[in-house]
């Protein structure tokens, strides 16, 4: 039932869920998940000294977070060399899709997107009335020569690409990106969700001028440093488009114990070095995991893999079922024919070998369903 | 400089920050605090299990939280008495607003409020177009009645309506505002910021009933439970009034160890009253050292004091200022006559101590500069 006092586009909207949270599965299935790999959480965890600094500073939450997040902006300014004023924080990379769409988007305004790319994006353009346009992906790429085209086509205002992906694990080397740029409409933002790009090769992070205005980067602590539920994700953009943010954030909405422990994740690179090491190790694993099964590993730059298994949406969606029946959360994409494909995050050996246990009694079972 | 991009409401909203945070204090004034009784904070901290509970937790901040509150809200739900779709958890009542201004008011859109009322309600209202109309407060209470006639002269969307109140610590009976819901507009809702209720007199929550849909309450873990920086707010509500944020908010916004501490602070009501007593002995001995300096304590139904500082505007934020300067952060109304005073967060003996210490010299210099 809609409350009719709402306004007219709030009335339209669905109520929606852009993603499942493993616990809701957790609580349907009566049971724990035996190997949580599903969310594309690094099950590695954080820096140490990150977790440390939480735990301390527990005792310290009566005080509210700094509107500023001062410490932690200053910390993101040293590690990418450039001035404060070209960085935002906030409450992930979701909490800044939200402001962002909020800022250039309004009802009726084109947007463009990978046709299967980030649901929650796509929940946000939504909510402000903006109208999605979508292109296929290529090769289990998305396509930026035709997302740009799209865009002169409708008219965007923004952009949205990833780099690397998700839920395809794929990549554009960051140079492509920056030549891409050129044939970026006027008045229209680009949007490059970096949020993996600690996982991937040399060279996938675009090498964009810090004043550009052509372009927002996005990235995250959720990922590579293994602070998923911490909700911190940063923006890089030209100054007149970071300072957009002051004009609708929430400003104490960071967590404090968040703000601290990003701070300190940020300072170990030490550790985030030893964590692209066990990703890759893991990225490996489930690889062979998925050759000795007869499926096809995508390559990836992210800390999950999608797997290829060979068959329709349907049949993918059967082997995740039975995984999930199994202990085993893993997701899949949302569109054909990225779909054929299961996703499963990077973790330590334990849950890699859960994955591999109960991986050929799912597919024995979604096939022998045909 | 604005970009041009952003979509008209963007461009003509200003970057603006309804409150300076004491960090950026501390920051301007080169050293630290001795008293941080400025924000309201509740500086006896949480329940020893919550802060227990956060620390230990730390470590699983690789794990997104649960992106339906689930265990908080089922506490929640237990302690009220009510089903747990009444119920809505979301990054404190400041974006539990902003959602709910997203949901009701659109650009146009009246929204009443009183003058000199919470400015982060404010902010939202203008970030989505609205147009607020205020009523002046009565004796230093917010005035129900003129609210209300108030909202049938503009024909409101949406009343605010804060009790107790900040910043003046004042408080009407909840029973009265359930009665005052007779003479609400057709088509407006009543939000019930009762982020201060655990700290008032037993009769000023309102008694409304669970499924009356003209009415929203906010309550937070910010104040009596001591929990600011977790970043958690409630709302209560008439189900589907609470169904509507879940076509806007962001799923996934929760911090976990913000989740896992609010629980089982919700569950230590043991602590809550020990924290009630606290604030009570706080308050009286905050009045008492305004009294011996000349000055009038307000009643206060909250965790903070008001003082009278007995002359205008200019008087109050000279004292602010002397005080600021001295190491002891306060702050103030920001609208006439309420801006005769200035605003005390209750603390431990040590900060009021400090507080009293200060006072004095900041009263005669403000006196000497007339």
């Amino acid at each position: 039932m809609t409350d009719t006092r709402q306004t007219p586009l709030a009335q339209s909207l669905p109520a929606s869920v852009p993603f499942v949270g493993p616990e809701t599965h957790e609580r349907q299935r009566g049971a724990p998940f035996v190997a949580r790999l599903g969310a594309n959480e690094n099950l590695f965890g954080p820096s140490p000294k990150a977790i440390a600094a939480m735990a301390a500073s527990a005792a310290e939450i009566w005080k509210y977070g700094d509107a500023e997040s001062h410490e932690l902006r200053h910390a993101l300014a040293d590690l990418h060399g450039i001035a404060p004023d070209h960085i935002m924080v906030g409450e992930g990379i979701d909490g800044l899709l939200g402001y962002l769409v909020r800022l250039y988007v309004g009802a009726g305004d084109a947007v463009v997107t990978s046709l299967g790319a980030y649901p929650t994006f796509n929940y946000h353009v939504a909510g402000y009335g903006g109208v999605l346009h979508s292109v296929p992906y290529r090769d289990d790429h998305e396509d930026l020569s035709a997302l740009m085209a799209k865009a002169h086509e409708v008219g965007a205002k923004l952009v949205y690409f990833a780099n690397p992906d998700n839920p395809m694990g794929s990549w554009h080397r960051g140079a492509d990106i920056v030549a891409a740029l050129d044939n970026l409409p006027q008045g229209c933002l680009l949007v490059l969700d970096e949020a993996y790009v600690e996982c991937a090769p040399e060279g996938t992070a675009a090498p964009v001028e810090i004043t550009d205005p052509r372009v927002i980067r996005m990235r995250t602590l959720s990922k590579a440093y293994g602070m998923a539920g911490a909700r911190v994700g940063y923006a890089l953009g030209a100054a007149e488009v970071i300072a957009g943010f002051h004009k609708v954030r929430n400003h104490f909405g960071m967590n404090r114990c968040a703000q601290i422990g990003a701070t300190e994740a940020i300072k170990d690179q030490e550790w985030l070095a030893h964590i692209q090491r066990e990703i890759d190790i893991a990225r490996q694993d489930i690889a062979r995991i998925a050759r000795e099964n007869g499926l096809e590993p995508l390559p990836s730059a992210t800390n999950f893999v999608a797997i290829d298994c060979g068959q329709d949406g349907e049949f993918a969606k059967a082997v995740l079922a039975h995984l999930v029946a199994a202990g085993i959360f893993v997701r899949m994409p949302f569109a054909a024919p990225q779909n054929r494909c299961i996703r499963v995050s990077c973790g330590p050996e334990a849950e890699r070998a859960a994955f591999a246990a109960a991986l050929p009694e799912a597919l024995a079972a979604a096939k022998s369903a045909i």
